[in-house]
């Protein structure tokens, strides 16, 4: 019996593409360093590189024509680059919602049962076509979240690509482990029972991808990828400000879809402006079933919510550094300026709140006062934000206005140590700039609030097991996606993961040199645990794919 | 590193049983007909047999005094026997909410950090004890829900304790597929970084598991040991006419977790009354995080409601059989008839609502009219019900005085084809018996709801296209735990797959002889499929586990 929707071609691709799955598989069970794609621009060659930027200036103030879907009428969006801070002038297909809900209807009938290995074959493939890409939706990431250059072509191309290869290795993983056919029979009493058994996977309904200003890119292609994958068409509705980067890979999605003989609309993009959102209208109707989501905490808690819907969350924490100790002081200032400054602090998983004992801290060269401390982050911070090429290359620009008052706000209410300025970028002149805030908050309530941007808050404790209970308090209460905590005390860091696992907290000890607490590697690291108001989700787990499709058991007596 | 607290005991338990819990797990992935206890009575000796009878009747009016919990009185239960009509006469020791959340988050700060080797190794360990008490809970079952002698064996007995270990053996995978310590490391530019990285499974919280009175243990142990596994204690609040029967299995968890030296209260019963319900206070109280739940629709809408709580669900549905074709109506009759007459109609699987065309059905033997149909069914329901042996032990008794009324509701309701009696049970004359009324409704708004019971209703469609649609949209609209198909046309069955699993409906195709679709079996069959309204889970896919913890990453930087 055979009722899905077969087709060679499709699945010559997955024959293609297996065994490149299974290395990932391998990998993410591993979690050895592994990736799908490397990080380095130079091995996509110059050539592509080249040819992105020349695609990029040829998109600018011109119809994004790339789209398979249908559309009513055309929509010039709310980009503006915040190196240039020039409009972009492009303009998206539209759709009316209740004929994209159509769409999506029509397209799910067909997706849900194509096989999944021609699906995850299919999206393999269409993930190797964005590859091609990466150079101008870096250009593209660039001039909409303000990141520089580098972190945008690593971020939307290598980095977004390795983690939505990791969504279908996950999601072949749980579509597999369950046997599609298996004939069961048992001897009874007088004969025997003999059953055909079919375990169909079928997804929970459409998805709605909401997408974020600062990673348009990164943050939707694991959910996009695992809601593919289990056979749900997807709705991508990326910030009204960042449409650009998520319009090419919906574009290459649609081409392939078409090209092998299935709707486009398997994946639209959902356009919308600041002036007028449509993103409620979209998550509070009945045929969205599947939500993900990166923003603000507010109106994640809104989308969870909202009764029946499957929910992917990733909002707003309060990210804790904790030093009870170190080897040397100099390395770990510098290593948490770095992370403090890179694309300014707009990244969800950027350090804020660094507790220090007032008892100071013990190193290699005998205890740091609190006040030494302090002095030796601000330098840290003073040094990459006054280096020219350094500057630019990690603080990049900032994506909008709000960042700008929300730090300037942060510097009335605290005691200072280093003032946020604006640094002139030596390509851009217009770019929108700041230099990171070191301060100490004056108020304990500052302290519970996301200053999302460049900051770091320098918050004296008792001691160093009070700074671990603030943490966890912390942590329960507002979230936190990433936390530091730097000890040469083997004691102390068995007591911090003892307690800090308890409320979910994702934990990093000593990082310094050139890795980072900001950075989750694919096929390694979770995306913060889930667990805490933070999110609900980190990608990929096994939850993040089995929550959006549901096993139906088909049973066929042929002997009873 | 190690924060886990290991035990060379329970290490020893986990060594004894991990052959069988891998056999266990390759039968789950295979599906074919594996079973971890057999369900044959004779399989356990007539001596245990007769130990569990003296057990049950000298549990009898008199107080439960198996648990290892901390209570503040005794509270007698409304426990009365269906087939006696007398109280069963049992206390049960009884504590405040407050203390049992209380003693629950002490177990908890404990049990999250019991390996998840050990924690499924004393769990396998609590399984196996409980075999050996099958007899003991087989009388309380049967005294409680009315279920006859061998449904209560089975049932209770060697199917819950399959669907114990099936919950383990998935939560093995689960836990096991993400290594709990690697070392990642990675050339960079001028040396290499090396980072020790730990994989820690945390539990959700606290899980609130709340009984049914049908099915006490075998629609509890699924949930009960999956929270268990992943590290969470659980309230176990059984149904307050049905605790004796799942109080043994608390009794015998408390006291394995004891003798390996943690706290009994990892898991703790909570009964309640029928007078004073306390299953509320217990949902909404934020430090349950997880709730497992059978019964009504209404209530689980309820604790569906409830803001940030994990919900694992089994509600109501309406059960639906179509006959489009057959090759001998006699034997679909036959099959059919035991299966609305199993328990008499109190399984959440059993089939209510018989569509039949109103042109006929094709058999071997030529067109049958719908009256045919109809006729062949109210003999078959006859032959079974008026059986002197088939009646006591298929139909057993009424659970509450509720289901009797909701047939006599029904009966006024409807045109009646054959009348529901009492049938004299030969062992006890008091038992609450009724065999099944066959009926057509006058109303079709009787066919969208379920009528829990003794019952079958047929309903003439206009065609078996017509009888496909109403299905689905039934199960779209009421949902649907089991549906049963006769067909012998196989392009009407790629139909009714292509039609049927969209609305997420298990589906059961021309089940005759010894084979009901009633019966979903552990290591092969879901239970139902979780994603019509009819439920949210189905026992034991990867959601079922892996929605009850997290991952929580920790890095340890040992060279940046």
């Amino acid at each position: 019996m055979n009722f899905y929707e077969t087709d060679a071609r499709r699945l010559a691709l997955w024959v293609q593409y297996e065994s490149s799955l299974r290395e990932a598989l391998e990998a993410w069970h591993r979690r050895t360093y592994w990736c799908a794609f490397p990080e380095e621009p130079k091995a996509y060659g110059e050539e592509v590189l080249a040819q992105g930027e020349t695609a990029f200036k040829s998109q600018l103030n011109r119809p994004f024509e790339r789209l398979r879907q249908p559309a009513r009428r055309w929509l010039l969006s709310d980009e503006v680059s915040p190196y240039t801070r020039e409009p972009l002038g492009i303009s998206y297909p539209q759709v009316d919602v209740a004929e994209a809900l159509y769409h999506a209807q029509e397209a799910l009938s067909r997706w849900r049962w194509v096989p999944y290995t021609e699906r995850i074959g299919l999206l393999m493939e269409s993930i190797h076509r964005f590859s091609k890409h990466f150079s101008e939706v870096a250009q593209a990431t660039m001039h909409t979240t303000g990141q520089a250059w580098m972190m945008a072509f690593q971020a939307s191309g290598p980095h977004a690509a390795d983690r939505a290869v990791e969504a279908l290795a996950v999601a072949y993983e749980e579509l597999s482990h369950i046997p599609p056919y298996v004939r069961w029979t048992r001897e009874l009493g007088k004969g025997q029972a003999v059953i055909d058994k079919y375990f169909i996977p079928q997804p929970e309904g459409l998805s709605l991808h909401i997408g974020v200003s600062t990673f348009p890119v990164w943050n939707v292609l694991p959910g996009l990828y695992a809601s593919l994958a289990v056979g749900s068409p997807v709705l991508m509705k990326p910030h009204p400000r960042a449409i650009y980067p998520i319009a090419v890979v919906v574009s290459i999605l649609q081409s392939t879809f078409e090209e092998y003989g299935l709707p486009p609309t398997i994946v639209q993009l959902i356009p919308d402006t600041v002036a007028e959102p449509i993103t409620k209208t979209l998550a509070e109707h009945p045929l969205i079933r599947i939500i993900d989501y990166t923003g603000s905490t507010e109106f994640g808690n809104y989308l969870e919510s909202l009764p029946g819907k499957i929910t992917f969350l990733e909002k707003a924490g309060v990210n804790g550094v904790l030093i009870e100790s170190v080897e040397d002081m100099e390395a770990v200032a510098k290593n948490l300026a770095f992370s403090a400054s890179l694309y300014s602090g707009q990244m969800c998983t950027a350090p804020q709140n660094i507790y220090i004992p007032r008892e100071g801290i013990r190193t290699a060269q005998g205890i740091l006062s609190y006040e030494e401390v302090v002095a030796a982050l601000t330098k840290a911070i003073e040094d990459l934000a006054s280096h020219p090429k350094a500057a630019p290359a990690v603080l990049g620009a900032l994506q909008n206005e709000g960042v700008v008052q929300r730090i300037e706000r942060l510097a009335q209410m605290a005691s200072v140590r280093r003032a946020p300025q604006a640094y002139t970028h030596p390509q851009y002149a217009a770019a929108r700039t700041l230099t990171p805030i070191v301060a100490e908050p004056s108020d304990e309530s500052l302290t519970r609030t996301e200053h999302f941007g460049p900051r770091l808050l320098t918050i004296p404790v008792e001691n160093a097991q009070r700074g671990l209970e603030v943490l966890y308090e912390i942590a329960r209460e507002k979230g936190m996606l990433s936390c530091a905590i730097y000890t040469t005390d083997a004691d102390f860091k068995q007591k911090a993961i003892r307690l800090l696992a308890e409320a979910a907290i994702p934990i990093s000890f000593n990082y310094r040199g050139q890795v980072f607490i900001n950075q989750s590697v694919a096929f390694s690291d979770f995306h913060g645990t889930g667990g805490n108001p933070a999110g609900n989700a980190s990608f990929t787990d096994a939850a993040f794919v089995v929550k959006r499709f549901r096993w139906i058991g088909v049973r066929d007596c042929l002997q009873g």
